[in-house]
């Protein structure tokens, strides 16, 4: 199995996700952009808006590669000359609030030394969370990475949590999930393929995963208020992406595409300032909620 | 002149600030939160929304003190044991699309060891870029910084738009206007009471400057398309502000008040993916002044 296989795996994960995605938003179409970079490779980004479901999301593929520039030695501290990068990015701002926001990415990265390494991951940023359904989401993650390494649930969902953390406002992004980086068989029980199979069928998941949680929310009705609250959610969000998370921060830094990059950036958000939810209610749960965190199985 | 007496000043020039801000909005009065820093010192964040002229603002005063951090020496170099800063500042994000964003900051920093320095500016992001205001904006900019010294407007106005400048969109924020930092007797001909006479000076010409800018646009008719494309820019404006800011960023790490460092993000910010202005349409001019730096006198 080398990188040109596991890349066309990621492509045709992409294209049979976005399938899917169209099936359960029953109005939009993705539509693609293919896109080349200067120094080697390139991708498809696959964006989606003003669905009957999916306000705004992307599901983006690319294969990358190169010389490994100052940018990546100093930040991620690379020894070798030229990488390789593929992966599956996703995405997606539902319009109803009583639908979560949703995040998943599967990576593959090797140098020309001979190391390489698989990252990745699932989130939910339920706007309102509602425990059952934080329950439920943990347990399909917990039921894939149990068939793959006993291990790797207990390692991997607290991975998340300090990862999916916003120290400035000391709140969770959400609910969490599983994080994972640097993957290999040296630092798992896992051989090489064994860890491309774990994350080609998290990404193989994904909407069966999203549907159950967009189907217990999506047909709740949508007040004024709750439309305030997802916004202000919608600004966390921001505030994570665009301040904390180390991919978005890396590829704006090292010159990669913007459009792709921010396409995890949501309609419509709002700031207010100091806002404070009222005691009792259900904004306020939720903050209690993303105060800490939850062993939600 | 001592480092109270500039708080003091500050002070009192935010106090000023708000009023005529009130008089030039005509609806929403600002509320006041004063708060203490455990480490040393405090402020005062007033806040303003849902006004006639100003759907949100900040006029943010602080004084503080306290040891050097290991954040602070890394970060800024600093040389010292302990600190103190005071200053003001404002961003304005008004609702009518025809009225610029604006953002004004006066500070003073002193180290124990007898150094001290003065920083500030103020710069203006139009969401529709119209040349002859964005002269007059300029001009009467130039006209306090000839006041003070005939070389700052020279020096600072270019400092602005290396400052202002968001690499990722290569863009600027807006029109720019001046900027400057680490002012201080020995790299300027003037005296440490002369340059705080110009940044006082600034400061308590902000409103009238601001008004005028204001009244050119707050009458014209709002289109739902002129809300699409605010709402895009202000988008833009979080883009700056969390990603490059240094301000914002050194605030939000070393463990600044969260609220008051965040009041500069807007209410209703939208992304949209890949975005496309129509050719010759008043987005498009407004790109394209954005695209490069002007001489706006």
């Amino acid at each position: 199995m080398n990188k040109e296989q596991i890349a066309a795996q990621y492509k045709s994960l992409q294209e049979q996700i976005c399938k899917g995605l169209e099936e359960l938003d029953g109005k939009a179409v993705f539509r693609s952009d293919v896109w080349e970079r200067e120094e080697g490779g390139g991708g498809r980004t696959n964006t989606i808006a003003n669905g009957n479901l999916l306000e705004k999301g992307g599901v983006a593929f690319s294969a990358v590669h190169g010389p490994v520039s100052e940018a990546m030695k100093k930040q991620l501290g690379l020894e070798g000359n030229a990488f390789f990068a593929t992966g599956v990015s996703i995405v997606l701002h539902p319009f109803n609030p009583h639908v979560p926001i949703i995040h998943m990415n599967v990576r593959y990265f090797e140098l020309d030394n001979g190391t390489y390494w698989f990252g990745g991951g699932i989130d939910l940023t339920p706007h309102y969370v509602v425990p059952a359904q934080a329950t439920l989401f943990h347990q399909r993650l917990k039921a894939i990475c149990d068939k793959h390494d006993a291990t790797f649930y207990a390692k991997q969902k607290p991975w998340a949590d300090t990862y999916f953390h916003i120290p400035h406002r000391n709140e969770s992004r959400g609910i969490g999930g599983i994080f994972f980086d640097h993957l290999s068989e040296n630092n798992t029980d896992l051989s090489k393929e064994q860890l491309f199979a774990y994350c080609s069928e998290l990404a193989s998941s994904f909407v069966s995963i999203y549907a159950e949680q967009a189907n217990l929310g999506r047909e709740l009705p949508v007040l004024e208020e709750h439309l305030v609250w997802r916004n202000l959610r919608r600004g966390r969000y921001v505030e994570f992406n665009l301040v904390h998370d180390r991919g978005t921060k890396f590829g704006l830094f090292s010159g990669g595409r913007t459009e792709s990059i921010l396409m995890s950036l949501p309609p419509l958000a709002n700031w207010e300032y100091d806002y404070q939810a009222k005691e009792g209610s259900e904004e306020m749960k939720t903050l209690e909620y993303l105060g800490k965190d939850w062993d939600w199985v």
